[in-house]
């Protein structure tokens, strides 16, 4: 079983690994269908599907619009299901936008699936976040769950529907649980989108990097071509035996180490370590690393992208489009949130 | 410590287990404030808190409103969060009705909570829906979580929150992941509020009972006053070094002998078994029974009421206060949830 002329749905497709996935679709064949709603904050970018903008079918909605894309969903083979909101901190300002977000958008599209689509395989990108501080190391699937920001839990509420509905017959699901995942097409004018995020918009544009805490907390960066391939091998593959399943970077590095080595790749900038500020000491996790044997074993998958590697096609590919992803009159970054002060945003319930 | 003139407030505090507890709060001496919205479905009935009506304080509001009795929060010493709706057929039939009660109103509720009484001790009435399927019996706190219907997600999200604001400092919550609980003050009126409620319905009009499938699997129903007294032992223990403890009654039986228990004491009525429909089938978990060891050694508890005990003492409160549970003119249970027959119910984001 191939791409080739598969009609496939890509929610969320305009963002950074969305878009990334599309791309190598489009180049296997498949007839490629977005969704994307380019919601603020949630980093979904016209110009990351540049390459192939001729060649898929855009459609500007939510996700959980989903009754109004009913006839995509029917025709699609595989559904790649990236649409969300990533930002920790986004999280902890607007709880129920992003439960609005993670939890009620998903619960309304897998439900559509399942009735316009039943038995259909999905793809969902989970996140490592949902594990929270880690008890052990290296991170397998078997590890307790204990989020620590609002994002996670309504993350891991996505991973469940998944989940239920597939254990029911309905949906046919696999979560892949993501961990530090960079390179083109990243969202580099949000705020908040990860340490990997800041780090490129502060070397890109001429700046020294700041790590917080001592810089001995170990990540491990996962480059978007390793976590597309992921994606790639879970579209089609059989039905596995657990349908959630890790997915990480080749190698654990200190976050000074990541540090040093965009620094230094972008031009011998300066780095330094700081104390915690308070409000990311209470969210942060100490060291993070995957156990990516579950995805080796089920799919066949490794990674093969190391982090300087990645890190160098990653600048490259900024610099030739940096007017596409930060505009430098405007250095400041902007989430394009509504301004909240004084006004709850809140869900309510209706009859429509 | 004691709860000799202690403030504590209950949520949901006119529904069954919540009612039970106030009254025996009430009979401590505690000064108690109940907040419950008589929301349609959820078993708020004002006749549950008749013997105390005069001395305790009702806030007729969804605990979800919290910014609205935000002085209620902050005298509060202790606070017993029962507000939530148990139904797994009706998240099913409503997921985001479900959502609303289970997630966004305790999303709301503790964030006021740790706003307005940060650190206070908060006992959330959690269940034993969000294990699913058991791998193994007895059930732990280890166990993985496969939540088999929309309400097990939900109730899952709000003991995350709960566990996540208590890692930030923010609360002291611990959760009590409850069995089947029966006792006087089930609403016996709603339906899908679990087969013991349906039971009592059954048995008190005079009917006999079915039993779906073979009637062995095994369940282990908690009479109610075990259930308050692990509320009230949880609401003035130190902070335990789990947060999250089941709670279950003092055997398991198997669904043919609790019916057969039921319908004996009502008076020898039938007792068939029949085989399960469909929408049950797939919410079916097999058998299901508690390990209570951490609860028992946490705070010293142990169930002391025996199902044929607790279950005469339930027919007997029924007989003596029927009218205000079942309309006998309209035998019908009828769970007053809106009608949905082409009519979204939705939930919506918007700055009010």
């Amino acid at each position: 079983m191939s791409y080739r002329n598969l009609r496939v749905l890509v929610t969320g497709g305009l963002g950074f690994i969305g878009s990334n996935l599309a791309i190598r679709l489009v180049e296997l064949g498949a007839r490629v269908t977005i969704v994307d709603p380019q919601m603020a904050g949630c980093g979904g970018n016209p110009h990351n599907i540049a390459p192939i903008c001729d060649r898929v079918e855009l459609i500007s909605r939510d996700a959980g619009d989903a009754d109004q894309f009913a006839g995509a969903i029917r025709e699609a083979k595989v559904i790649f299901n990236l649409a969300g909101e990533i930002s920790h901190i986004h999280s902890m300002e607007f709880p129920e936008r992003d439960m609005l977000i993670n939890a009620v958008s998903q619960l309304r599209f897998l439900q559509a699936c399942a009735r316009h689509n039943p038995g259909v395989r999905v793809v969902y990108a989970g996140t490592r976040q949902v594990y929270g501080k880690p008890d052990y190391l290296p991170m397998d699937e078997r590890h307790p769950l204990r989020p620590v920001d609002f994002n996670g839990v309504h993350k891991y509420a996505a991973n469940m529907y998944h989940d239920m509905l597939s254990r029911m017959g309905l949906l046919d699901g696999i979560v892949l649980r993501l961990t530090n995942v960079y390179g083109p097409r990243m969202s580099l004018s949000i705020p908040c989108q990860g340490f990997l995020s800041t780090f490129l918009r502060l070397v890109l544009t001429g700046k020294g990097l700041v790590v917080f805490g001592d810089g001995k907390q170990l990540r491990d960066p996962m480059f978007v071509d390793d976590a597309v391939k992921a994606f790639l091998l879970a579209g089609l593959a059989p039905t596995p035996p657990q349908r959630t399943i890790n997915a990480g970077g080749p190698r654990a590095l200190s976050l000074h180490q990541i540090a040093r080595i965009c620094a230094r790749l972008a031009g011998d900038l300066p780095v330094e370590l700081r104390p915690f500020p308070e409000d990311r000491a209470m969210i942060d996790i100490g060291s993070y690393f995957t156990d990516t044997s579950l995805l080796a074993e089920t799919f066949g998958w490794k990674p093969s992208v190391h982090f300087e590697d990645g890190m160098m096609t990653t600048l490259a590919y900024y610099r030739a489009e940096m007017s596409h992803y930060l505009d430098p009159s405007n250095p400041q970054p902007c989430c394009g949130l509504p301004e909240h002060k004084g006004i709850p945003h809140r869900l309510t319930y209706a009859a429509l």
